[in-house]
């Protein structure tokens, strides 16, 4: 599995490729940046011959034969990256935000199934390892769930973007929010509460969901530590809570613990304290999917940029009620 | 400083007479209760001679020399029996729920006020522990309040409600409600997301404060332990989180740390594993706040019948809209 | 049940005597304290009437018809009002340290016996709620205990005691040490590392229970928080985790948790967050026990003075290895 | 920096590896393994052309110009590898047990003393992320500290070894014994009280250092996690708890806390969620200290082999103490 990279900036050198060298098959077998000084850097880090780093992403896409490609450059990029590796076949991850705009999404997703090309997104969180134990615990379905994700960035304006409450959006609640839909499916109605002001974001939305679950989001740029804390009641007599993306406990109503007590018990489980930060988050997970669905060649990946819309709608009203809120205080 | 107890169940033995018993110069000096066991009840287990022991609440108070009563009966007696002391000029502390209807609420306030009588009410959380250390830690004010309050009843029915989630309302909602109102003033706009069915109560309401916070208050009483865990956002800078009544931790953005670190280090507190529930759950605080009032003589007490007006204004509006819910989906 | 305190100091008034009133049927039938200031505090506290306040214990014991005495004095004045009591065939609780020498704890308890006099001390510990469950949890019997018990006190020297160490182990290590040998039995070999100086005070204890289990007390008065937590190992595959009195978790190397899953699972328990901490700290079920067996006539209390002697053997033992290394180094 | 790794095994997969592809600068140049079916799963993994894979340790080291050898063997065949290598003038760094006689750790530590050569060794303990972080909190020096140290295997014969206790020493015991004796110093006097039986182990040991300081350590396999939690007393005043390479609190006695407080407030840390693995538990710092030493030319890795004499010849004692306990039991 030849993988060719587009963009070599932070996350793809922190996460992405030691992500990839951590899975059996898959070779890095280009980089492009348009950047020369980070072209350069990529050659001396993995020894790549000039043949190998390019600056054009679809010279690289003509001239190696490449299996897949990962994308991780600004967002306004990445629709014309995405387009011409699907017109070659070629199956296409993007890194979030996956586009600046919603109609691009949904225009790429047509595209691609419209030739058959398989695509997937940096969604990681989808497969965290918590998510990844939170969806074997619950029988029927999540009737509740509440995150509250803090974060101490960004604070100013990212990308090309035009507005810090925008670069937030894309940068962090993407990922809450894709978590909350990943799970709970489309939704119906959201309410918005908002206290931003400046570069300060601090907004919870309320969010009913077409399956009649319902959650909460609720986040900000203001707290110095990346907070990503759940509850979830399901079942009508589950309530699990995740921290920190490293423990989970769940209180079963139903469940008779040690001893034969019904209180005070519960299941916890903490990640292993020698586990790596790539499965914990997801990156491995979500990688392996998109590699999984090429070579099984019969489905899309489970990060498809077609399950990403209903992320990016409902951003866009965040947004809007956002901005109403302030219309209305200033 | 003379106590005369009305109503005898468990809330009186459990929490308000040991409460009172751990406090100086507190005599509970008379007990009255309809029922003649629970009369019998406490007469053996205070030594109390039958001069002391009522079953009418008005001789109660004709025939003792009363400083003050302390009301734990069906919220639907508790208005009588107010009235019937505050007419008297007796200070009178309400258990909750201090009445079953918001009109009562406002009509005791006001006859209280008109008579300049201290009324007290029992809703301990705002003297828990970590509330008063909460409210000492931010200087500006709350930007932003989310509570899961969780429990396991009630499933049915209780007093004489006549509906399962007016009974939680009542019994659980109120507290953790009134706490955010508490903490955050009056509420501009309110919205739930309910997910009930049958004796099942999951909701979750999104709250706007008059002062421009906001908060979000996500209950049930499908979860086998009671949850009571608060993240608060204040000052552009503070993220306070508290679990269980029981810890504290609170990460600054403008905090240096030990070793001049700045992220992933927070100051926690933990209540002291000798501490008593009565002073970690407020109940200690909130009847010394109504004796300090009484003996002070200068102002009401903190948790006086008119500070629940808003909380009853909100538990009114959230039950309507839970109702149109239902009334929408079946 | 009447009963008459000797001692009316902090620990009666706030653990002991509160811990009384949350018992049905017990009545607290005297006071005596040799401070007359604590004997009006008495009386007026508990509108006691001159008859039920006295200056001499035994004058206590002879005019009031009490079922058990319960004592709070300095440890060094315990000998003789416990002697006075069994003397009278009154059953009595000493607060602990139950004495200042291991020979009077001997002799008290032999007295005890010989006369068929129930006794009782403050070894809370042993029934705290967390002693409880850990009681119930293993099968067999425990292989391996850990504790770390830290106090910021006491400093300086207590009572009538001649040395901080002494003070500190009558004050502090009597309860854990105590715990150990409740729960594992007599010790066999007891090795101390002692790096105290001064007046703070660290050590560790390496112990071997002649049953065959091993353990290890941590202490020290150098630590700002009251520090209790516990590891267990039991049964060759459990491993009990215990803190602050208010956590147990339980990973058994046998068992399969949720979904199927062996590792990083594991149950845990937590305290009430509105239990009170007179139940937590075993006030409530140390006295209670003492109570009952005094109704039931036909066994001693499981705090028995008999079951505090080998308490105050390695007590000793340790006070006597702390000041041969202290020897050894100075 | 071209690094040839000895030893193709899970631990060089899985975390040395993946440890030195997230450096830069670092080649991985070359890799030997006796195993033909390991040779060719490196050939594959790493795209390498046969003149990089070496069944023969000597080959390698004397076709490639190698700047350092990394080996993972069993440890008997650790001995001649690393006497190859020093021979050779080749900077070597051993995993962990760097041998199975402590007399081969000796010599080959003078050897390389003799011959001038950088060595280094598993021992990734010393640089997790809590032990850094630990490192800095105290300013004088560590008086006590306790280690539990769980985990669920070794329970049968490990490598060419004779018992599942050197198994278990060699295994287990070495990181967390190394990692006391990092902190604190040589070993003044050591003593072990035993509980194991067949191949279930369970001891503790009570170690006194040099420096005055003493420790414990307590350690299993009979516990289904891994445990790996400290306490540490310093300075007087200091009270650091670490669990799980997670999570540091510190309670300083002379520290004013939020708002004035000095009770129950301490200073925590937790790692962040998306933190990497190979940091956490040092495989990181482990090998950045050891190409940092070779790229310095000036000075020993941290990890030297002469720093683990120490380490080796208490594992010696505790063995012969365990053994000794066994003897006087059966």
């Amino acid at each position: 599995m030849k993988i060719g990279f587009v963009g070599f900036g932070a996350q793809a050198r922190e996460n992405l490729i030691p992500a990839c060298n951590a899975l059996f098959g898959v070779e890095i077998a280009a980089i492009c940046d348009t950047d020369p000084a980070k072209c350069l850097e990529a050659a001396t880090l993995f020894k790549f011959d000039e043949a190998k780093i390019f600056s054009n992403h679809c010279d690289m896409m003509d001239k190696c034969k490449l299996d897949a490609v990962i994308v991780a450059c600004y967002p306004s990029a990445h629709y014309q990256i995405a387009y011409d590796a699907i017109e070659r076949g070629i199956p296409v991850l993007l890194e979030k935000p996956v586009a600046a705009r919603s109609e691009d999404v949904i225009r790429l997703a047509e595209m691609a199934k419209r030739k058959g090309v398989i695509t997937g997104s940096g969604m990681n969180f989808r497969f965290a390892d918590v998510t990844e134990r939170i969806k074997q615990i619950y029988n029927d379905k999540i009737q509740m769930i509440s995150l509250r994700q803090m974060a101490n960035k960004p604070v100013s304006v990212l990308w090309d973007y035009n507005s810090v409450l925008k670069s937030f959006l894309h940068a962090q609640t993407i990922h809450g929010l894709d978590l909350l839909i990943h799970l709970c499916g489309s939704v119906k109605k959201l309410s918005v509460a908002d206290n931003s002001s400046d570069g300060n974001i601090i907004f919870s939305v309320l969010l009913e969901f077409v399956n009649g679950a319902h959650g909460t989001l609720i986040t900000s740029n203001t707290s110095p530590h990346f907070t990503f804390d759940l509850d979830v009641l399901a079942d009508d007599r589950l309530h699990i809570k995740s921290t920190s993306l490293s423990t989970i406990s769940v209180a079963d109503m139903d469940k008779t613990y040690l001893k034969g007590e019904r209180k005070r018990w519960c299941d916890t489980w903490a990640v292993s304290p020698l586990s790596s930060g790539y499965s914990r988050a997801g990156y491995t997970g979500e990688i392996l999917d998109f590699i999984n669905a090429i070579q099984a060649g019969d489905r899309d990946s489970k990060t498809a940029l077609s399950t990403l819309i209903e992320t990016y709608r409902c951003m866009d009203a965040i947004e809007e009620q956002c901005k109403r809120v302030l219309a209305v205080n200033y």
